[in-house]
């Protein structure tokens, strides 16, 4: 998994704070956690086409979450930037050889790939079972002051 | 996840109908699915460390499982191949930037990383929970046939 994610959620998790009201700005997210601006703003581009973020142009332009942060899941952020393919990648091996035999016994999945196919179900499961809100109120409640911190330093920044 | 995972998998199924009596080289077992001898040799080579095959010398040499098929489960397989590096990356940016505080207060772990580690845990417990016992017992009952002439196809070559 590419760097991407961790800075994604963390990005997502400082916009939920930052509210609806404010866009920020990829420079201003960057500054936030010493990110290499350029770069993060190739991660957040991915989150507004997956209709995580909304991307406004501008001078007061900037990225703001698209929906409330109980509705976005920490699966959507990483679909968003990892794409949706599997983990494990099956090639099929099992009609490949001396013994393989006509496609038509190879119509169900290879018991091999279900099998990790499961376990990438249980994954993906439990990273749609949580969402931003899920990591605000977590934060909120191992660090009270930090979310009106934020807020504020982003809010500063924006007027 | 790399094609080694996919091929060691495939390789252990096979060794678990062969059974323990024989030792396959790894270049039957190679041929058996028509891949690269040499690159699949470096897979089966860290099947060996983590004690999933033995390995032994000689012109009858070669491998077999090291223990019964239902002691190997596919988090085993996954772990030999892979290692067991966590899939999400927390590079802590939580601790860079503006608003960082003195190293005291991140002692807890970051709330965005344990969040990603509960899905991995999710995803390595299903891996845990199957072994090759199972696989080779779904196989036997899509395939009936199948297993005994693997194992007659190994036992041939090997003889």
């Amino acid at each position: 998994m590419t760097e991407g994610v961790e800075w994604a959620l963390h990005c997502c998790l400082n916009l939920a704070w930052v509210g609806p009201d404010r866009a920020v700005t990829a420079t201003r997210l960057a500054a936030f956690h010493e990110l290499p601006p350029a770069y993060l703003n190739k991660q957040l581009q991915p989150l507004a086409r997956a209709e995580i973020l909304t991307s406004t142009p501008g001078p007061r332009g900037g990225f703001r979450l698209a929906q409330a942060p109980e509705r976005i899941t920490l699966l959507d952020v990483v679909t968003a930037i990892e794409g949706s393919t599997e983990v494990f990648r099956c090639t099929e091996i099992r009609q490949q050889g001396p013994l393989a035999g006509s496609p038509e016994l190879y119509r169900d999945p290879c018991l091999i790939h279900a099998a990790m196919q499961r376990a990438e179900l249980a994954w993906r499961r439990e990273l749609a079972g949580q969402n931003l809100d899920d990591l605000t109120v977590a934060v909120s409640r191992a660090r009270p002051g930090l979310p009106d911190r934020v807020r504020r330093w982003f809010h500063e920044a924006a007027g």
